[in-house]
């Protein structure tokens, strides 16, 4: 399996709504998405574009990620990071079962089974202590995007 | 002033050997850069590219940061993270001073001069208790590149 490309980074943070008045005031984002919640993972997301270097294609979003109830995977880390902070990465494959069975045959533990993530594509995330203390999602590249 | 491209993601690591073999065996990344020392800033780097959604253009790179000599600022991350962790998020600029200047004119705290950084280009950090708990680097982007 070849390396996909990198969707998004996923920020962790206590107020999206703050978190987008930084994005457009402060690091100057011209393309915010509208927040949406996914009460399934527990978290309200909002994506930013970041410009693609040669003006056309699409680059690596950042993930705002807001805990949404009280069970939000989120709260913890929030709670070790009150302010926010990097929370993982994720990266396309073509197609997420391959890519379950190729991470599993490489040791790699797969949290959970494939469920839809905020790209309305099937998702997974694999265990930071496998992937060098990165938090690593992988997510089927949407059709028709490419 | 508009977000720059996301030029990289830091990757802190205690082995750089290693790392490359995570990358090449388990994430089947197929353009991995020679590994090369900054002694300025105290860290060796290897920089993994990642695919563009297009086949052609720039994508985001991995930065792999392995502490370099017993100053490095990487050892007191390693410290609390031992198998290593997501480090800094790095975007471009056109020009370091007048990004420095608008930083500082909205209050972000910019950690010392611009230096030379692992592109040849000046850069420079800004504090992440500025920026939503995610230490973050700004680059110059490399002439020619666009």
């Amino acid at each position: 399996m070849n390396l996909g490309r990198l969707n998004h980074v996923g920020v962790a943070t206590p107020s999206i709504a703050e978190a987008i008045s930084f994005w457009r005031d402060v690091m100057g984002a011209t393309s915010i998405g509208e927040p949406f919640d996914l009460p399934a993972q527990g978290v309200k997301v909002c994506f930013v574009d970041t410009p693609p270097s040669t003006g056309s294609g699409q680059a690596t979003q950042i993930e705002l990620i807001e805990p949404l109830g009280d069970a939000s995977p989120i709260r913890a880390f929030l709670k070790k990071n009150p302010a926010g902070g990097q929370h993982h990465v994720c990266y396309e494959v073509p197609d997420i079962h391959v890519a379950k069975a190729w991470f599993e045959a490489r040791g790699v533990r797969v949290l959970g089974e494939p469920r839809t993530g905020a790209h309305g594509t099937p998702i997974f995330f694999l265990h930071p202590r496998d992937m060098g203390g990165v938090l690593t999602e992988i997510m089927e590249t949407p059709r028709g995007n490419h």
